[in-house]
């Protein structure tokens, strides 16, 4: 038989081979390093033999598929771990997953110290060195084993296996599991490994079904690798704006009002304000948009004709459904023929083309409570619509605008680094759920590809993401936690105007369906506030922060100097707050930086003598002793040009 | 009997006399004048007969009350106009209401040029000159009467009346018409009438019963009161923000979306957006209200701690009523406890307090779509909205500024003429209606009270007006038909602390209930809008407009210079538009007056080779040349103080 490694160098052997013998073959130190072998594309044991041409990848510890292998097998260890500890408990799954590893347990609820028990176990286990080894057993001699052995999960599983299925178990020292591998050779190959959580799952995700105890874990090839991931996750839980955005009293959420809907506290709406606003300004006085104001409910007979009846009831919050004596209503899921109503409501020549309209737009989302998340998983959110009503000779030169100043924002907002570009297609396999012919999804496929690339924007392109009316480029970004979310979205949609009778007048006279672009430019005013708040981890840049300053006077007696210089600084339209409890000065800057504001002022005899402030920032700690005008006029050029200054290391911090 | 009149003066009779002829006793002058009596508070007929002791006041047709004995007249009159020319129709009831009168008939709808006919027939009755004479008949021969004249209406009428009520008629020269009066003697009385309009209306307003056509009308004691009243409601309709809002495009309804949800377009939006940021500057900026931005809907729960859900279900959007899979919830028809919510949030010292809290919050009622007019009457609004949490001292200063800062936005916005103070009890016979005992209501209606008598705000007092937990502050204007509505309203409320549980820390370290003021500054933005545009007439300060200047080109060859100055404009923050067409330079003008533009710059060679600009003003006429940084300076001044300039005379209008 033929091995084409992947390299393209091929080894040919007489008689069938183990993969580990192969690798042996080539050099006894790749052996070592190696964890499991791709055979055709698809992940294998060590110990599975080959007795046919194939490719085959032998796959080592610096490739990031071998982790999946090591983090099965630390699942199977922890697996033991409990079982040795817990007797009772019964055993169902442990996957590998991203980052890590699980395993579900029906079990008393484990604690921390249970958790630092198991993790002393398992050290003992691998220190044992047990080697893992895999065979195969008949179904009903399988079914009787775990049933002999009181594991009626693992006899579930297998009752519930295809018939011809080969039912393969692996064996650690006597620890028997009922999996498919692949495995490291023995529990010694685990160098680096922590239990994180554990929290409550359901048998099957069944809520019907019996509770289980799930435990988290992770696992590396060496502890340099463990101790970074711990790290980064140690800094997303800091960063998570579900914890942070509470901590500092940005918003809330409240049992009797529901989850999903977020109450912004006065920092938390300043801040939106602020984005709000620019973004208004931007849309209104520099970009060639006229805004709109369009109610957040209609008449079933609107969502009818859009189609939301038929396709979306069940993500709409339907009203008067049970009052016959009542209009049958819904709240709205999207603005598009709110907007198109306002766009019909004069006659437009080709002249007037296009029509740029804009609004500050609340939608709604008629989800489940166990659902919603902060402020990213929402049944209400604010996002900042727009539908450019266009003439199709006007296609290129509008979606190139758009996308333009979406790259604004991004930058402006300093997320630019923390996006991915997708060119959202529709499914030729799937045509039943789109409108239109191939000619159309081409075309407005190739508008869409081609801004991108003419402007060098490196994308990927998914089939199946399109809407049912046209394509997208997606604008990603992940949660702290990687989790990822559409941000901004650019629609190119050419059958709008059939179906809600948009027309405008061409040079002859005569009626023409224009095409519509949907866009967002900031897209949900919560989500970004989320996505700000984990990428600044709160420290945002002063121009968006809802205190930009906070004045200290050292004692009571400047105290009149300090209202006078934040009087000031009001008056130059920069947020600020006096701290005028009698606190040592100390204390009062220790609370200012984990209050995160961007400048303290600090005024005692000097400064209010001298007309100065003393400036300390987030930015460079100590800045001196400046005349407040001084200060006032960088701290408005900072935020007139929404500069986005870089943070002191945290190690210095102030 | 004695009679006592209205001057004190009495007269004194050995026999029963008729009003008429007591009138004459006293003056033959007077008793020509003479219309009605009101006997003892009561309207009663010249001809009743007066037989005891009893107070009388002579009303003469100087007396507002002698219009509706007039009015009731001219209906009679106008009943038998239309009998005469349409013998088929039959007759229902003709009451006289506030300016004017009606009569339900059912017939075929009237047109315009029936109603002509009409006036000409009641002109010759009148000059017929018939006398109007009172009598009774028994129930059972009236019926009869009316039957056997094909008036089912009528027999109906008296079939329904009390067993004992007198059965009285009046007949004018034939026309016998079942009538309590009072009436003119003579149908010569009636001196200047008109027919207005004709509309269709249910018998009883029930639409399950006859379709009746009504025929509106007025009249006067002279000719020169009928014409200034007809010009009052051709200003009137001129005025009627549901017919000039549309006709300006500030808003539009449409059908598939519903009645009561108006789009507000470009122009709208703009205007809107111009009084939201003036009022959320200065909550926010200048009189100490930090802003929260909280959920359109909220679970039962919340709605069942404050009452609503008990008490004000009917007028709540209810969702998921009839899915148990998701949790029942309501659209919020105010906002107080989501504010409270963040209140509570944090812990309050009593040296944090007042907290006073704003939001620009929508709301929503369920109304009938049969209900809904303009921007008046709708199922979603959006108010600006503030809760002051305060403590028990602070009452006096912060109700003192609350009603001073309505007073400046009354002002600012050129309202305050057309308003009224009212001061809105609770009703003592009704206390089951409302929390708290006599002491409570005595105190806080004390303190509103005190705060208009401080500022010398005329203002009347209304039993039954109050909220269930508190007094109010109702600053009430009328529309142009009369109309009157609440605008603003302050409340004084000691009772919600108790209900959410929100306290502050007093100085001894105790948890104290703050008392909490409810207010409006501008009311909803969609009704004072209303109110603007039929104040206005459309012509709107300059501050407020969505487009405040146009600049309009002599030529084509000035367009360049045109664009240079709207750019200009544009900059100094100056919402502008180039009318670009090429049409005659009088055309453009007067579009732009058509539309109601305060300021037209107009260009040509001389100003674009000077750098300056043609000044034509909606309050000015012609302003002259100026360089246009001079006519920049100017409106900018105009803008910032949100001047009110006087308008041009209507016959001097440019």
């Amino acid at each position: 038989m033929k091995i084409t490694l992947k390299d393209g160098s091929v080894c040919e052997y007489a008689q069938p081979m183990s993969i580990i013998d192969i690798a042996k073959d080539i050099s006894e130190g790749l052996a070592r390093n190696t964890c499991a072998g791709e055979v055709n594309g698809k992940l294998e044991d060590l110990r599975t033999v080959l007795s046919e041409d194939c490719t085959l990848n032998l796959v080592t510890t610096s490739d990031p598929k071998a982790l999946s292998v090591l983090r099965h097998t630390t699942s199977h260890v922890m697996a033991e771990a409990v079982l040795r500890l817990y007797p009772n408990a019964k055993v169902t799954i442990g996957p590998s997953i991203e980052d890590g590893f699980y395993y579900d347990f029906e079990s008393d609820p484990f604690s921390r110290e249970d958790l630092d028990r198991i993790e002393d176990e398992m050290k003992k286990i691998i220190k044992e060195g047990h080697e893992l080894t895999r065979f195969t057993m008949p179904r009903a001699e399988a079914i009787k084993y775990f049933e002999e052995k009181g594991q009626p999960f693992k006899a579930e599983l297998i009752q519930d296996l295809p018939e011809d299925a080969e039912i393969s178990f692996y064996d650690q020292g006597g620890f028997v599991d009922l999996c498919a591998g692949p495995h490291l050779q023995s529990t010694k190959g685990i160098k680096a490994f922590k239990l994180l959580s554990s929290s409550m799952a359901y048998w099957r995700g069944d809520s019907n079904r019996a509770r289980l105890q799930r435990i988290y874990g992770t696992a590396f090839f060496n502890k340099d690798e463990l101790a970074a991931h711990l790290a980064k996750l140690e800094d997303a839980k800091m960063r998570d704006h579900n914890r942070l955005g509470r901590e500092m009293k940005l918003f809330l959420t409240v049992d009797v009002i529901g989850q999903g809907l977020p109450l912004f506290t006065p920092k938390g709406t300043k801040m939106l304000m602020k984005l709000q606003r620019w973004i208004e300004d931007m849309e209104d006085n520099e970009w060639g948009y006229v805004r709109t104001r369009t109610p957040l409910m209609a008449k079933s007979d609107l969502y009818k004709i859009s189609g939301h009846w038929d396709h979306y009831m069940d993500g709409m919050f339907i009203l008067n459904k049970d009052d016959e004596s009542k209009e049958l209503m819904a709240l709205r899921p999207m603005t598009c023929p709110f907007q198109y109503n306002v766009f019909m409501n004069e006659q437009h020549s080709y002249r007037d083309m296009p029509v740029r309209m804009a609004e500050t737009s609340t939608l709604f989302r008629n989800e489940d409570s166990g659902e919603m998340h902060g402020l990213t998983r929402v049944r209400q959110f604010t996002i900042t619509e727009a539908h450019l009503i266009i003439r199709p000779d006007q296609a290129e030169v509008e979606l190139n605008n758009v996308v333009d100043r979406i790259d604004y924002v991004l930058k402006t907002l300093g997320l630019e680094g923390d996006v991915s570009y997708r060119l959202s297609k529709w499914d030729p396999v799937n045509r039943e759920k789109y409108l239109g012919d191939d000619a159309y999804w081409e075309n407005t496929q190739k508008y869409l590809r081609d801004v991108m690339i003419k402007k060098g924007i490196t994308f990927t392109e998914a089939e199946g993401e399109a809407a049912f009316y046209g394509p997208k480029i997606d604008i990603q970004a992940k949660n702290v936690y990687g989790k990822e979310d559409t941000m901004i979205t650019v629609q190119l949609d050419c059958a709008a105007a059939e179906k809600f009778g948009m027309y405008y007048i061409d040079e002859k006279g005569e009626k023409v369906r224009p095409w519509v672009v949907h866009r967002t430019s900031l897209g949900c005013y919560e989500r970004t506030l989320a996505w700000l708040i984990e990428h600044y981890a709160g420290k945002f840049p002063t121009w968006m922060c809802a205190e930009q300053v906070r004045v200290l006077p050292i004692s009571d007696k400047f105290e009149d100097y300090a209202y006078e210089v934040a009087a000031k600084l009001k008056k130059a339209h920069i947020d600020c707050t006096v701290d005028h409890r009698s606190e040592k000065i100390g204390y009062k800057i220790r609370e200012a930086r984990l209050d995160k504001i961007p400048y303290m002022l600090v005024v005692g005899q000097k400064e209010s003598e001298d007309g100065t402030v003393a400036v300390r920032s987030r930015f460079a700690g100590d800045e001196g002793v400046k005349p407040l005008d001084e200060f006032i006029a960088a701290i408005t050029k900072e935020i007139e040009t929404k500069e986005i200054r870089q943070e002191l290391p945290q190690d210095n911090a102030q």
